[in-house]
């Protein structure tokens, strides 16, 4: 048997009594960020053209998009979701492989779960099988696919998608196997858009092409029998070194999802040591700018390289700034969505601040580390390192900061109301009769 | 100006009026096939898997799949079209890179004419600055794209598409930079779905695929700048050698459509000699298949590997048997869709003659060459030398045999007045004031 129908024996097979305690609450854990990050980026550019463009193009407005008001059929809602979800690069990684998993799995399933009644049991089961096919097929060709040019979330994405809506539709394994198959010869996406609205195309393209590949191989459309092994599949074309074994190795007992990571702030990841270190000065003391006299940062050199830009004024610009990075962390205490906007960027005491930040390279201090000392206008001086910056596996968000993360999100979209039902809806998602009940409440009421 | 941008500059400028006549000519004969080939194609299993499956996710039922009653949106129809159209294995292709050009290109064009009024002079030049964007993009990566697995059909077809469509949106350059690089990270398609529906899958949704590019471009969706040529894009990432330079060479001047070719008899390729042959010898004078003693072929070593079976029951199967070949060739003095159905694989005329055929292996027949000899029953030998097999770009097909295979295509479809009408419709195109005319001719009357 081959890597193909091996993985597609194990998603037809597997039920949700077979998921682990743990592995079902970083379930929740993941939905819970994706529907924060899909609600969240639902009034961007992006996602305005996207929705504008393709309204004629709709079937029956049957499926929601989160974080709005327009319906359309489940195909192009899954597009919709994947854009928005990815949008502020604010989803969720799996450091082993770089994929950003919930968005083109879960974009998906919302869309589905919307035209037909699916519990959270069963949509919970269908997250978690997509999420490991997607992450495994990943594995498999790991790093080489990625290191060549390939923007993985979309490539090892639509597998994801697939398995997950076959999942549902309750494909036999035949079918699970051209589901895939008709996955594999989908599978695009280039770094190359990176820094343009491509990039979160991509998982929205994923999802969209992973649900239609399933819904044609439920009619008996076929695909070849070996689409991910054969010596014209994914894997030999689409990577120069691969791993087949990593696909199935020890599946169904070792989940990726474990090791899902969760970006606490929508901005560079090398500049997330610094904004960590400074909240944790802000909130160990009250400080207000005006005593601040500098801030010293000690930082690995990449810092530098990638975020040294200290004369800024939008807000872009601050997610590629470590003084930005600084200012924020001392003046609001957090670093969310808001913190980069043109105006929290050009807000007087954000900027005083961030003028008032040194940094220094220093090839002792790791990537995901820092060493920050501010000196106040009375000659105290605070000194506060990070070894691992909040968010990475060894030291990762807590369900609270997840929730913090969810409101700042969602509350751009949603009132504050909505979005604490939502938050409670989204820890409840295994329980829930019907999963509509979840996807109201991510949708602006009239 | 990179690759990208130098291409989408010339798609922008290009006119009707610099198309050499005999370009306009060959553009009427590859449409004339590509009719051809989407209606004949159009009552496959494939197609209707497609439609039935697909018909809740379509839009407003504005555009006509051609052979079809339903209606689809724009979009789906594109699909629809490019499965249909490459069902049979039957449509057109550059040797020089092994694309099948039209498919993806026409399929788009058409359902978009189908929503929207298009002149047939407009029409005929968005068709070949497609047909131009997929070919070029397609010779610089070739070989080395299609031999590591890409079915390039899908993956260049992608831009010819998003070329097209571009084209009749009236894109300025910026946003067909946009399409382009919207196409690039949409391109896929992988030769291990031979064999299967995945095959016609692909001219399908690049067509679909390239549509979408174009419609999100206009309306400023962005991609990366860069989407061909830029160290993530599409030929460093999917070819492991390239030349950009190729997609730009002599635009406007020399056209790869004048390299186009059409597919006399839908089967192997290598065994289209020995039909040729055989054709020739049944038109030469009248044998009865009783007359027939025995039938000696000497053929190229790569015919008996790959068509080396006599005894077949199924139509599939006599589409690889060059005993087949020579009997359908003296038998029925033709080799269209009629001679590959399970039917005549199984006549008693047919089958006796194939029984009655000897094939030898020889080193020295080339493989677009055969001998052929028939010996009587009253001991009389017939010899029928083919050196170049019709079809090939030394021998192309006449306007005369491309309406007769029109003929034997599209009369599985529509009624023989139709089919008429349709063919004179085709090669009027260019002076049509509006598409629509030539669609509604393609589609089955009420």
């Amino acid at each position: 048997m081959g890597a193909t129908r091996e993985l597609a024996a194990y998603i037809v097979s597997a039920r949700h009594e077979s998921l682990p305690a743990d592995v079902r609450h970083e379930a929740h854990r993941a939905l819970l960020n994706y529907v924060g990050c899909a609600v969240g980026g639902a009034r961007e550019a992006a996602v305005d053209i996207a929705i504008r463009t393709l309204a004629r193009y709709s079937g029956a407005p049957e499926a929601q998009v989160l974080g709005r008001s327009e319906r359309f059929d489940a195909l192009h809602a899954s597009l919709m979701n994947g854009i928005s979800s990815h949008v502020h690069d604010y989803d969720d990684t799996t450091p082993k492989n770089y994929i950003h998993p919930s968005s083109p799995v879960a974009s998906a399933l919302l869309a589905y779960a919307s035209t037909e009644r699916v519990s959270g049991a069963d949509f919970l089961l269908a997250f978690v099988l997509g999420f490991e096919a997607e992450s495994r097929v990943g594995n498999a060709v790991y790093p080489s696919h990625y290191d060549v040019g390939w923007h993985i979330t979309g490539t090892a994405g639509v597998f994801g998608a697939a398995a997950a809506i076959g999942k549902l539709l309750d494909l036999r394994e035949q079918n699970m196997v051209w589901a895939l198959g008709l996955a594999a010869t989908q599978a695009a996406g280039l770094r190359e858009m990176f820094g343009s609205m491509g990039k979160a195309f991509h998982p929205g393209r994923s999802a969209q092409s992973g649900y239609l590949a399933a819904l044609l191989a439920r009619e008996g459309f076929t695909s070849g029998e070996y689409g991910i092994e054969g010596p014209r599949g994914f894997a030999p074309v689409q990577s120069r070194t691969y791993d087949l074994a990593k696909i199935t190795d020890r599946i169904g007992t070792h989940f990726d999802l474990r090791e899902n990571t969760y970006k606490p702030f929508p901005c560079g990841i090398v500049i997330h040591p610094t904004i960590d270190a400074c909240i944790q000065i802000a909130r160990s003391r009250a400080i207000q700018p005006s005593d601040i006299a500098a801030v010293h940062l000690r930082v690995a050199p990449l810092v530098l390289d990638l975020c040294n830009k200290k004369e800024i004024s939008v807000g872009l610009e601050g997610k590629f700034s470590v003084y930005h990075a600084a200012a924020i962390g001392l003046v609001r205490g957090k670093a969310g969505l808001r913190e980069f906007t043109d105006e929290t960027v050009n807000d007087a005491d954000v900027k005083a601040v961030r003028l008032k930040t040194v940094a220094t390279a220093d090839p002792s201090i790791a990537e995901d580390a820092v060493r920050v000392e501010v000196e106040l206008a009375n000659g105290q001086r605070i000194n506060q390192h990070v070894d691992h910056a909040i968010g990475n596996l060894g030291r990762p968000m807590t369900d609270r900061e997840l929730e913090e993360k969810f409101r700042d999100q969602a509350s751009l979209v949603l009132p504050a109301q909505q979005v604490s039902e939502l938050i409670a809806l989204c820890w409840k998602t295994g329980a829930l009769a019907d999963m509509s009940q979840l996807i109201a409440a991510a949708v602006p009421r009239a």
